[in-house]
């Protein structure tokens, strides 16, 4: 009984009608590429990853604990080992107030899920992370896009005067530390304004903070150490122990977690117990502390790296700001440029990839679109010195031919 | 700066105003209470679980595949895997119709955003999985419930008279083995003129099949196995190795899985690469026929004992069907009986307790209050023995009580 015609009577939900793919998996499709230098995504390094930890993680956790292979209630030791991880974050809270996820991207999608009605609306930068505009699309909520300093982060004062219009958004969305794409920290001065502007007009704030514990100066407490009830944050184990068990967590008040019990059982019941309980016994050994001083020294070479090369290789009129903390630096080539055009000269004849402006922006202004993304945890030293050498020859050839046919 | 003010201002999205608990949830806790024994969920037994196995695949893995610790595209041996046990299972398909997800809780809510529209309906039993029925809540959509014969399954004929009335659901919903909470398989009869129904009114089967490969007499093939098209199958290895690695899969054809793509992403990415190689690896060394085999054997004397258990104490007008397949039997008590005020009971008089009919029922009837779902894959041959017992105590006893007040 093959039915070919049956398919054909299939009605999909209307959301499909207006799907688009994610520019981040065809991303992770390209840097799997033999030769290709990636600077597209921002992922950890493959080779810092702990391999070895994990393994004694895994071994101990099998030996031990059967409940670990069980379905189950979210492990209890893990949640207050992050408990730990928020203090030295600068944040007061209890185990209760923990909410264990399949990492920040799934912590994302049940706060906003939480808190977001269909055809609502939410504000977050014009620049912002895609996997966060993608959740937001598939309830037709409209992003009030406020624009961000490449140096000092999203303008609160355009957050001020979205909400002085009477217009009531779900949420302030914003990565306050080690923006994606930005790679900047929030200054301080308007770290301040934000809780104030947030408060005088209750709307929460949602901080995502997966790159928090990579400072390489001095670390800055998320939002969330300075406002218990409105700011919901976001923590994942995904950039400082490993993507690959999908763990993250949400701190919320505590009368909020049954709401997330509900949408997380409907979503896929719960967090693998399995990654639970080895990365509580991976933190039981307090391997971590080491570990993120580790990625904190080798991330800022990388980092030192490519900056050095960018002032080395980069024409003049290209800015960017030194980041310090996470592992994007965003850089912005003279006005009127493509970094989408360009990006399809650097992947096919260069060999280096990375994230054009425009990823990042459901209506990319003409800066946005001269601007790219660039990753340095995950390429070596020497990729990154290659890979800026190859996009800056990219680069000038670009110049050279738009030189001639643009002007 | 502590915001006590600012939580009343937060706004929760609308469909927190109806949200409700879910008793599963609620039943996994209870389940860890000492001393109590549990026919409450579908585990399995913890004392199969093959920690050995997954031992020699964790370590394997993290000494030969650092893809595996890394965010990364999903993993291509465990889908030739997959495809090899779809056959095994009856069904032709090929790696690119094979999706990977947390499990068959995300599979179900993965799917059900691909094809249902808001305020939409669906078709599915008057009893079924609550895990779906919280799915579909959150669209606001009309369940279009069928009645189901506890020996042959959903009534089909029902299935026809609903869509002989020109409404178009979005799919109809089905677990055709080892039916939970039913236990029992769709008969032979039913499943070609469901098939027929499907076509005929072009509205796709969305097809559950966790317990397929717990077969305990012969292994029927899933609906899937006869409609390549217009049926979308589930499945997941929760059940038949472990469920705290939380894989599970669709199968579904291949011009849809950029949609679920879509989905996937925006929910969590990807499934957890550490989950997927570990699996992928257990699957190579072909250790699963003869672990299947050891769970068949077992199970099937499990639910033997528990057949038995109930012929020799369960009192007259008491009924229920033999599974051939899947963890669970579903008991009938003699009508007007109310299972959940049973349960509370047992629960806290006998220890011991089991998931009452109305827990799989919206708009529960008198004869799905009067029953109640029992598991036996996971309590041992002693404890079902023993719960039974106990059991049939407090049932012959709340007997006695409203004999004397209700009549």
């Amino acid at each position: 009984m093959h039915c070919v015609d049956c398919q054909r009577g299939v009605r999909l939900g209307s959301w499909t009608r207006h799907a688009t793919r994610s520019a981040l998996q065809d991303a992770l499709r390209i840097c799997g590429r033999p030769g290709v230098i990636s600077f597209s995504l921002g992922l950890p390094a493959t080779e810092l990853l702990p391999a070895n930890e994990l393994e004694e993680a895994c071994i101990y956790t099998l030996a031990n604990n059967r409940a670990a292979l069980q379905y189950g209630q979210p492990c209890p030791a893990l949640k207050t080992h992050i408990v730990s991880l928020m203090r030295m974050r600068g944040v007061e809270c209890t185990e209760g107030q923990i909410f264990l996820t399949n990492g920040a991207q799934q912590a994302l999608s049940l706060l906003v899920k939480l808190l977001l009605n269909r055809r609502g609306s939410v504000i977050a930068e014009e620049v912002s992370y895609p996997g966060f505009q993608q959740i937001v699309q598939f309830y037709r909520a409209e992003i009030l896009a406020v624009s961000a300093d490449p140096n000092t982060g999203m303008e609160v004062d355009e957050v001020e005067w979205q909400l002085s219009r009477g217009i009531h958004p779900a949420f302030i969305y914003t990565i306050p530390n080690g923006h994606n794409p930005l790679g900047i920290n929030l200054s301080i001065e308007k770290r301040h304004r934000l809780l104030a502007v947030s408060q005088r007009y209750a709307v929460p704030i949602i901080e995502e903070d997966p790159y928090g514990f990579l400072s390489y100066d001095c670390m800055i407490p998320p939002l969330r150490a300075q406002c218990d009830d409105a700011v919901f944050y976001v923590g994942s184990f995904s950039k400082i122990i490993t993507p690959s068990f999908r763990v993250g967590w949400i701190v919320v008040p505590v009368n909020l977690v049954s709401f997330l019990d509900i949408l997380k059982e409907s979503s896929d019941l719960n967090v693998a117990s399995f990654s639970q309980y080895v990365i509580a016994r991976l933190l039981d050994s307090g391997f971590l502390s080491s570990h993120l001083r580790h990625l904190q020294s080798e991330y800022s070479c990388r980092r030192d790296a490519m900056l050095t090369a960018l002032s080395d290789e980069f024409p003049t009129g290209s800015r960017w700001a030194r980041p310090e903390c996470g592992v994007y630096i965003w850089v912005r080539l003279p006005q009127n440029w493509d970094t989408m055009r360009l990006l399809e000269v650097t992947a096919s004849s260069e060999n280096v990839v990375f994230m054009p402006g425009s990823a990042f922006s459901p209506n990319p202004s003409p800066l946005v679109r001269a601007s790219m993304r660039l990753n340095f945890s995950h390429p070596s030293i020497e990729h990154i010195k290659e890979g800026v050498h190859r996009l800056s020859s990219a680069v000038q050839s670009y110049h050279e031919r738009h030189a001639r046919t643009d002007l």
